[in-house]
């Protein structure tokens, strides 16, 4: 009989749902140290908070998320709420040594991420940045060729991560379209994504230049507040202004000499979720779109020329990472099942004490290059990193 | 609190697997009338049947399943046996006035597939044939588009179904290839599939024309005996002959006057799991390939000229079937997915009495136009479906 | 200066156009050892006949074929009349010891093709007929990765050649649209093409098994006639009998044991000229679309597991067939490039006396193998190529 | 009988050819009111220059190209030499008041730019920058779309253009790689093309951001001078210093509010002449990519969101622009084929006198755009176009 480990998650919206779904199933797929218990979910609309939790079968709801920390029987926190919250519920849990599941992006400010990394690193926990990308398949499978050599000296990072969701004039003024909320727009939500890929596949980022663009610039506020929308809901006639970008736009230069691109933006139509890179080495490429997620495109430069070609490799075989868990060569997996490889590699950290990445250090690091784009934008210069103090 | 509906699934293999996970979280994102309650498992290797009904969650197991089928507290059969029993393991649950959710091809003869459906008439249950692809958001959608007369009147159906798994000549002779146990070989396996398709899409199929080959004619007998083979096991040093297709196409003459093809094939090398089809009708043309299973293509031939072309459909989006329970556009669904499509439909169809479609109907159908691409094949002309009789 | 060599051109269409812009233009990018001359082309209609000569430095013209044929001072015709001519024509060339190159498809019936190829036999003269295909840089590479063993044994030939220019009930019925002028629909005029790609690359056909269907049965006329119609030209309210198939669905089975299928219609929405082919063999797979011609995939099942898939060759490399004579790598080249390719290989062979292929020997054989398909389809059984006769 | 037109081409490479081969046979496919002679050819090693000229058909030869320009017999100065020296010929052949299609990129200054564009203006003659990929009929119809509105306000140009041809280390020091040369590096070569297509279909930039990156410093000098090397050449074993950019991205802000970005680079392994546009706007989006030159894909905004999707044009039809003069539907074309749509519309407006576009304004403006990206990544910092004086 397997240990519970007993779970608070604090919000109930989609990524509650997706949050909740991997607690639940990723054992099922893998072989996990502990059985996570659904104890206690969070939520500021309590009919809401109960429908959800009757659904996912959390033991208890609370509207008080402080409580819910700080109760003995429960071993880890799991952040689906806002950004702008996600230090304080990170410190709180820290300071009760509790083990922290925290969704992206990790803060609206360097300080703040700095805050959670320090708490984090004092209290000795195990805490987890749920940028879920990294461990699709054929993402994990990019790491394992760049590490076996097979792109020789990184060149390039050309990502792209577009959507279309709020092209609509008429779509609110949500909190993710206020800088207090969530820290910036695509920058931030989509962008930090992209850095932690970036991150994760080339390395250190020493500089960005960046551009922005608010094509839309005052919305209606939705009905029951900014921070809170339901689609269809009815809008107020007043409007309020948008204070995040639209669209950014930015250039990276690595550490090791790398040149990168990141291009975010809302307002790009036709796509929905869009997370693409390219990677161009000495020896050798590779190209992601999640769009096509069961997907690695390599081409292998040191082929004769005659033979050269990018490969659309299905990152679905037992051999690659993570998929000896699921099922046949070809049949391919989802977005959700993301999250269960956070979970599972969660759990083992949990048990074994190992440090899980990303984790609130790199949400250090992915914050203060957030930063310091925004600050490039604002000024019109190239930024080092190094230049955002806390 | 829902009311349960107790389930006993007879298998636990691969397929066994993809049900259990259904079962478990159908109710999740679908508002299903039942809370299905994973009652029983069936297996012949008690050690691997109660690790599987340990992970699951199973109360019980069983090896005896005609034990698990006559119990007074089980309300639905599940089959995910090898075919050749499907046949006696749903009459068997038809006789107990049980529910029946079974996994396809429906039986290795029409006459048993013919047999499976008048049992099912007689008893008055539900009864559902897992051609799960019909459930894939695109291919349901695809049938909305066609019912809304987007396509006109249908000229052609090109399907394919290419696999690789048994290329390799030491890949032994499990029952798959074994004409008693299989019913013939990817024409039964994939073929199935195909035409469940065509049929779904397209229309009654009047005539097929066959050809098939076998390129491996024997292989070494499995250690443990052909129904079971477990990746990596140990071969006998004797073979066995091999009584199945390797590869089988067939051309079908449609009632409403199409014309169609369908190759199907464990000889395709690359091609993993590559059910693809094409329709083409007077106003439009879709295509569907599973290596992109969230994505449709649609070229609308109404357009003018310089606009007409083949538009790529994410059909990822809450307006789509089946896709409000799930994520945000573009947060693409898996293999996995659909059979939580089949169980929620499923469990509706047994709250309200009414059919489910693939059923045993359908089943009794696509063999009998299996059988009639057999004896095609046998007799090398083509063969009216008509002319197979149970 | 090199010796010239005086071209008849037979016909003043779309593929007078063709085969004219490569006569002139071969010798600019390939080392040829002659001068094509356009000494005289041949047309019914004179107008439009010496617009068109005039357009492309024709010296003369003429409204007698025969004449142009039997001239002292032409060494090559060119055929590109409507397919039931061809033989006529390629007689009286034979006869005058004239070379010939020749636009497929060969003939409207076997004897004729038959008739074609011992006249060129007994005459000893360079002869060509142009399935264009084969001479696209890719398919000669695929040619090239077979010869060198990449596909190891091959199991599955699935084609397809699948077009939507006669869709619209309205469009005439032209030469192309009965069977005494064209010998076939679809089946000869894009399945002569499929079965020479078929034969180039996988070898002989031993058997066919072939349905056809006629959607549209009857159409008008064309106001001047059957064999001349210009888009735009006003019908006759009268109408004819379509003589030939709308679409025709074929399967193979080659000598060496490969399983093949080839599509062919004219009645698929959004397909303008889809050239489509796959090739699977023991140690790779193969494919082409002539929508993206300058692209060859090749899946190599030689490699491991996790690192195989479909490779996107850009076939433009210097040290690809052809491509040395093109621009740099990437700068892709069009559909008439593959004419210079082939007239660049006729002016050799002329020169040498070696055989260039296909040829008429080829168009017997395409020719009996569309035969036997007619067969097959008329008789609804398979069709040995064998058990036809001239 | 039309008037002919001599063209004295300065320049014999891979340029030169593609421009012989336009000369001799635009006239062929479209109706043009000239017939141009190839008059003379200006080259510097007059061995290769005889060599080249006999097989375009030159009449003359020269080593001396101001004779060529002064000559009275020389209706049309069209110069493909390297980029340096375009000022020097162009400004001759104004002043001899001859009309001129000149190669990109313009000039290796905006200074130099703008007295071309000067000596253009004053001497009244017609003048044009072969910008070629404007003239691609997918591109051209992209323009055309954005023309009737179907993409609304544009919110976003993502541009690639990305080579490989340079990442071997031993590949030598040739004049490309040389700032006084070539002005700079894929910034220049690639990048001019990618801006040349963003002012064409979005507007006119206003700033630009960019940052380039260097990964080879030296390379072996080539044995006959910087600016001839022919691929094989025996290499000194002296180094010389690469003085532009092997990479170069640049972010641009547009006049009328769009966000554009722009990745130039000679080091991603696989691409060839990956030239790929997207363009967003509030109705639809627009994505071109070179390797499939003939497609355009076209995303609609305004249809409902079920039905939303990329759609691939085929831009082979009589109704796209420059389609009617070649094959029929899906018969594609190639690259050469551009240049052969630049001459006949340059003929065209030499006849009637009207502006043809690309000219040497936009080189001026183009050429102001590199300058500043050039200042930019000099200077850390988002530099105003308008900032760069001649």
């Amino acid at each position: 009989m397997k240990k519970k480990l007993n779970i608070a998650v604090l919000g109930s919206g989609f990524m509650g749902k997706a949050h909740s779904n991997a607690w639940l199933m990723a054992g099922k797929f893998f072989d996990v140290p502990f059985e996570p218990v659904l104890k206690i979910n969070f939520g500021t609309d309590m009919e809401l908070t109960k429908d959800f939790a009757d659904r996912w079968g959390y033991e208890e709801i609370t509207a008080d998320w402080e409580e819910a920390v700080n109760r003995k029987d429960v071993d880890v926190i799991d952040i689906v709420t806002p950004t702008y919250i996600h230090k304080e519920m990170a410190l709180a849990a820290a300071n009760a040594g509790k083990h922290i599941f925290c969704e992206k992006p990790c803060a609206v400010t360097y300080a703040q991420a700095k805050a959670m990394a320090d708490a984090a690193r004092n209290a000795g926990i195990v805490h987890y940045l749920n940028h879920n990308y990294r461990r699709v398949p054929a993402v994990a499978y990019a790491k394992e060729m760049i590490e076996r050599g097979k792109l020789g000296t990184i060149y390039h990072w050309i990502g792209t991560y577009l959507q279309d969701w709020i092209m609509d004039p008429n779509f609110p003024l949500t909190w993710h379209l206020q800088d207090k909320f969530a820290g910036g727009g695509p920058l931030f939500d989509l962008g930090s994504h992209s850095i932690d890929l970036a991150r994760f596949l080339v390395g250190e980022i020493e500089s960005v230049t960046a551009v922005s663009q608010t094509f839309t610039g005052e919305r209606f506020l939705p009905g029951r507040g900014a921070a809170t929308f339901a689609s269809g809901e009815s809008l107020n006639s007043e409007k309020g202004q948008v204070t995040v970008d639209d669209a950014c736009f930015l250039m990276a230069e690595f550490e090791n000499g790398a040149l990168g691109s990141i291009g975010t933006t809302r307002f790009a139509g036709g796509r929905k979720n869009h997370n693409t890179f390219e990677v161009y080495g000495s020896k050798g490429s590779l190209c992601f779109n999640f769009d096509q997620m069961n997907e690695l495109q390599f081409c292998d430069m040191t082929e004769p020329d005659a033979d050269q070609g990018f490969k659309t490799i299905s990152v679905t075989n037992a051999v690659h990472p993570y998929c000896s868990a699921w099922w046949a060569p070809g049949h391919v997996i989802g977005y959700e099942n993301t999250f269960f490889h956070a979970v599972a590699d969660f759990l083992n950290a949990v048990s074994t004490g190992k440090t899980i990445e990303p984790n609130f250090f790199d949400g250090e690091k992915i914050t203060r290059t957030l930063e310091a784009a925004k600050l490039s934008n604002r000024e019109g210069r190239k930024v080092k990193v190094a230049e955002i103090n806390a």
